[in-house]
């Protein structure tokens, strides 16, 4: 039965064990038979009150917007610094804010993924897009800020992804890579189209933080399952780490080896 | 039941509502119960007379093909700019051919995507990768047929995007958003892989016209569904849109802001 | 029917028609009805006696993972070259040992993808990466050797791809789309994240042993099915052609042609 994680985010939900909201219901129902909830009694067994689970996830819903608007921002300034055109920041804003969810639940076999099912995330996303292309002709967004707010995105994101692979039963080890994953792919997918090699793979505790309060989540989810409290502590951890980074300019080791292969050089 | 817009297109078409072709059950037969025509009734519901639509598709079909011609040698020439071998050129012209298309159907979990259940989209595309990489050692393609064909095949791709995603029953906003990724991914990541910030994010106007096409498309197939001439004049949308663009020169007004954040110019 | 070859790789294996481990049936019971043996007579009819192919897979299996330990190395000191950090360098070995398979099971709809549902892999690569970190600093691999580790992960995947997509019965011509994409997709990656345009575009005959070892593998799944000797055949085709290539530096045809567009040379 794997872990026991219960998982109703709204957006980045599992749907298959849920009546399928009204759009959903037509996608599935032209490629599957129509779910029956006896299919699934483990998931709903576990729920003593399904009620009770509501507020929570709404929060998360929020939350979960929010990390949105914030990755679109960034991916926005990222864009802006190459000279994008209006089309070109929403595109890398879209990316940025997607990109992660959007690996994970192709990588998970969630069809169709999160943002295809609820247009809000897109609607958000290019909003902030749009907003930022504006702003930023007449405004400054202080640096100090905005590192902080990716940080708060990086953090939800990254206990979204574990929620979410814990509750289709992977492997522990599994949900913390989709975590990280779901953290992290987004602004790597916007580097590489900015022509950049992606920054976080090369300096700086990001991913770092992530995985850190990825497998933080997974183990309390194993040993305190259903306490809301378990997902709290997770952002509290990666906000930690990833602001005490900034803080302290913290970073791993970076590879070094000895002289090798000068053929290669040239490749650079 | 979302928007009743059919979708029947051969290759990229929607296949769970049909007797699947024989290569195609192989494959879902394996993974699914056999469909039933009885989990689809809406879909059938909606065609008065299922044969007339025969002929508009496969002329859809072919029009398909030939948007597949045209980015493939779109993808050959900008492989070749960058000095590759012969498989390169061949891997850069799938890639630019087949990838919006790809994107579209892995988002949608339309699964297996639409070029492994019809061998002819990867054989147009690398017959004309190879008649490509064999005819430019001896001519020079007219630049400006190249740019008209290129419009075509961004029109063609972009509505058959949006007819599929509406023919799954996804939010109408979300069908525009799957028509320009179907007519422009493919594009950008041939340039990714050219080692290029994709040219298409930084100016002219070639994705909006995508935009501007997918918009009238989904709003005509809202007030007049089942009508083969929408998707006439949102092609001719696109394509005066495009060469309206290529012709007077017109783009997008460049994301500009007050400089900041000097410590980053030294990632470029 | 398709092209009734077997296959039961553990790992990259084909899930559907067999009873499914406990990890993975935990994921599908949720989304699915319970598989059924009688959903898939074709494949178990091919099957005069299940049990003796139980010995190749195992062997299969295990070659798998050492080609995912032969391309995570390979991933560990691209990203070395690179000064990018531990976590870097893990990321980048991960998607060069998984990305190839990861493309093939997404494109053919097998959902979750391998590593999902077996953490072998991700643990195999991980562990590969941090070795190569820690001992980077103080051995240096002999090149030589490292070229021939890599010609034989490349021979497995392509191997392992075209099996795994003639095992879903999909075109023959496809099925080697796929086995090549296995072989090479990753690598691809690898380079794009490092910032370069992937060297197998440019020169050396890489792919093309792929193609050619792929081919043959299909060929003989068709006149000789179930014989394990065609992959060790095919395995051999792929070796002999990159180690020929790699000893007398074979390399394709480069796209030659006439001048043109040259403003399109200050993009590059």
């Amino acid at each position: 039965m794997g872990y026991p994680v219960r998982l109703a985010t709204p957006g980045h939900g599992f749907y298959a064990c849920r009546p399928s909201p009204v759009k959903r219901r037509t996608h599935r129902e032209a490629r599957m038979p129509p779910a029956d909830p006896v299919q699934c009694p483990p998931a709903n067994g576990t729920l003593a009150d399904p009620g009770k689970e509501r507020r929570p996830n709404a929060m998360i819903y929020v939350l979960d917007l929010f990390g949105v608007l914030v990755f679109a921002v960034a991916g926005s300034l990222a864009a802006g610094r190459k000279q994008m055109d209006l089309f070109g920041v929403v595109v890398v804003a879209l990316v940025t804010a997607l990109g992660g969810g959007t690996l994970r639940d192709v990588t998970l076999g969630l069809s169709p993924v999160f943002w295809v099912s609820d247009p809000m995330y897109v609607l958000v996303a290019a909003a902030a897009a749009i907003g930022t292309f504006v702003l930023a002709r007449s405004f400054r967004l202080p640096r100090r800020l905005m590192l902080v707010a990716d940080a708060f995105g990086l953090a939800i994101f990254t206990v979204i992804g574990v929620r979410k692979a814990l509750g289709v039963g992977v492997h522990p080890g599994i949900a913390v890579v989709m975590g990280v994953m779901t953290g992290v792919a987004g602004g790597m997918i916007r580097d590489v189209l900015s022509g950049e090699i992606p920054l976080i793979l090369r300096r700086e505790i990001y991913a770092t933080a992530s995985l850190c309060g990825a497998g933080v989540f997974v183990g309390l989810a194993h040993w305190f399952p259903h306490t809301p409290l378990n997902a709290v502590v997770a952002v509290a951890v990666i906000l930690a780490a990833r602001l005490a980074a900034i803080h302290w300019r913290l970073s791993l080791p970076v590879f070094a080896r000895r002289a090798e292969e000068p053929e290669d050089a040239q490749d650079t």
